[in-house]
């Protein structure tokens, strides 16, 4: 059978993992998918050649991306650009085109995937994104049709590379976060501008899609609530750790009586757990589903290698399934699209988790009676309290609490009233905590 | 849409927990195959109708599973019998009355699958056994579809939640095999014959699976080599404890260069991998792609729900696809099927790998000597030896070595020329050792 005709735009990092892995693996790949797979027309601009294996197999390489989506040979559009603009238009060019489209844009999607796969649904093309989540993880397709047959409840991820490298070494080396943070930086791990790894946004796309597909609901990344781990400092790894806890920058994304949680921010987990020795740059994702209890799913979160192996996956997937009846194949986010749920996304206020808090109060008699009655009064329940030791000659201490699940708003709250007693000093440190289990 | 119209064989454990799955989450289950699922004709002898939620929604209820195979109302036929025969017979049956099959038969496909999937693609249609490998764990969907990219160079698999758990517990509590078999035992976590689990037969039925799967070749049981935990003593999981190392029950599928090994031992993994850490009942399988890198997957590889998990992922991906030109489906064993090749499987004496062993020495000057002068003359390198205090009043001690890789065959000749000295009393204990990182 004649090999399927495929448009690439972008020869980057991605575009060109794509190139190596499609030639190494040609023969495999075919054997698997029925049929070869030709990048027969390419679109990039600033791109090396000579660091690209398999850039010979290309049929046609130019650099106007629309002549790619516009070309008739081509079946298959794979973008490996990025961004949202020209991304978005051209995506939906080829859609409109009649051309399937495979995407590692976890942006894209995150912000514009209700309006390109109801313009895919219309024109009866697939889109394929198992590359925006967790690179090489097939983490798309285990949620999407693997635990089909389950009411997911939760889902906590470790899907951020970068930030989880970072976290890592300040655990690992006792390192403060900006130290650790320009190693990664000299070491290509993280970008010169470090903010969107680093201050969850990352994280929040992939969280927004994740949800979609557990929840059924559209996406909605602006609902998302994210935070950072730039203020988290190596006492709080220190003191975590003692208490038996890691601290992981995780998306999680939950069903709770009042709504769906999308939030990512740095969180306490039980070291115990198998998620909390994901280390380095690794990705995992841990997903609880009524019928099949916990599963995890680890591996390589970004690279051009990994990233290749979830784009090429979506090319198998749309080769094997390419004369397949429009409405015979997977939903784009797991549920028909007639069947999506607006069930509302809640405000962090309104999520209920516990905390880890850590203060600095002067070390006199009555100030811990005083912060722990506080907290009484706003009905957080104290699970542990420690005092460290002073610094010589310091007149205050660190404390750091341990509590039991409260509503953030409650949270909010007692940590202004804490904060306002002339015997502590500066802010109070939280880091919401989870135990993963139930 | 009307709803698909299913067959049930057998309401045991799974079929039992199938039938509460599709039942508690039939709405959520449906939204996602765009059609409801229904139970229309089941069989059955000796079931207990009160453990079961859901069976007054299954349409007729009989105990002639043939009937159900000939019932022309019948699109798709879910075998959750187990064993060889009548399950066999059932299945090429319903192949031949052209319906589509689920089962979660491990022993069937490892032992019959060849057949099986030559009769389903004669007649067009699909045969899923998600459910047959690592229970609720969508590894055969990771592996047929989500590495699809990838060319797989090995397998490590903890897939026999009854071993993983009885070293867990001779682990933590330092117990004796026999001692916490007998613990499984009344817990309902082993089986009242455990030759099953404990010997590894289970297990090199799963790993049979995977190998055909990563590797494109035909299932072959009868050449996976097998080898249990039986033997294990509570020392030798203190001693690799001390070394660095835990012992897990592991299935290994692996390229080599002579071909593939498939075999299933004992193994000493360092402590430091996440598989390492997988505890207690649960299962997880470490895959190496040569573009994804390590990618694993983790969680319940057995129990009702868990199982029921896997078996209504089959049947949503069949339902999607029902309409599905047959050329134009997932191949069976992931590669197409005139695509399969006769790489031959290896003798477990021509495997390389590198070796925990485990004796009982006189405590005299030169015999740890004559016996590193074996292995040297063997071509072995030692890496670590530690000899051990004797006990009171012993002429013997414990002498433990690990060795780097070699071929099997070799260590063979060395330890029947060790057990021949004089200086060494009774038989050498050999467990097989893998870094998993390469």
């Amino acid at each position: 059978m004649e090999p399927v005709k495929v448009g690439l735009l972008g020869l980057g990092t991605v575009g060109g993992g794509t190139l190596t892995v499609l030639t190494r693996n040609a023969n495999e790949i075919a054997r698997r998918a029925g049929r070869g797979i030709e990048i027969a027309h390419a679109a990039a601009r600033d791109y090396n050649p000579a660091s690209i294996e398999g850039l010979e197999h290309v049929g046609r390489i130019g650099d106007d991306a629309f002549a790619v989506v516009d070309d008739p040979e081509i079946q298959i559009v794979v973008e490996l650009i990025g961004g949202y603009s020209p991304a978005r238009e051209l995506v939906l060019k080829a859609i409109a085109n009649g051309k399937h489209v495979v995407t590692a844009n976890k942006a894209l999607i995150a912000r514009h995937g209700n309006e390109i796969f109801a313009a895919a649904q219309a024109r009866g093309v697939m889109v394929g994104f198992e590359a925006a989540v967790a690179g090489g993880i097939p983490i798309i397709k285990a949620l999407r049709e693997g635990l089909a047959a389950n009411h997911i409840e939760w889902i906590a991820g470790i899907i951020n590379g970068t930030g989880n490298f970072i976290l890592t070494e300040m655990r690992d080396k006792g390192r403060d976060f900006a130290d650790v943070l320009a190693e990664a930086q000299a070491l290509g791990y993280a970008e010169a501008d470090p903010t969107f790894d680093v201050e969850g946004i990352d994280a929040a796309h992939k969280l927004t899609i994740l949800g979609s597909l557990a929840f059924g609901i559209p996406l909605q990344f602006e609902r998302c609530f994210t935070e950072g781990i730039s203020k988290i400092g190596a006492l709080d790894v220190t003191y975590a750790a003692e208490l038996g806890y890691r601290i992981k920058h995780l998306g999680i994304a939950r069903r709770s009586p009042g709504g769906i949680e999308l939030r990512v921010h740095p969180t306490l987990i039980p070291e115990r757990r198998l998620i909390a020795n994901v280390d380095g740059v690794m990705n995992a994702v841990l997903v609880k589903g009524d019928a099949v209890g916990p599963t995890l799913y680890y591996g390589a979160g970004a690279g051009a290698l990994p990233t290749a192996s979830a784009v090429i996956a979506d090319l198998v997937d749309v080769v094997r399934t390419l004369t397949t009846d429009p409405n015979n194949r997977v939903p784009h986010l797991a549920f028909q699209p007639d069947e999506l749920v607006d069930t509302p996304v809640l405000r962090m206020d309104e999520i209920e988790t516990a905390y880890y808090l850590r203060l600095s109060a002067l070390d006199q008699p009555g100030v811990m009676a005083r912060i722990a009655s506080i907290l009484g009064e706003e009905g957080i329940s104290i699970e542990a309290i420690k005092q460290k030791e002073p610094g010589e000659g310091e007149t205050h201490v660190p404390l750091v609490m341990l509590t039991h699940r409260v509503i953030e708003g409650r949270m909010n709250e007692a940590i202004a009233r804490i904060e306002a007693l002339e015997s502590v000093q500066g802010a109070v440190m939280r880091i919401r905590m989870e135990s993963l289990s139930g």
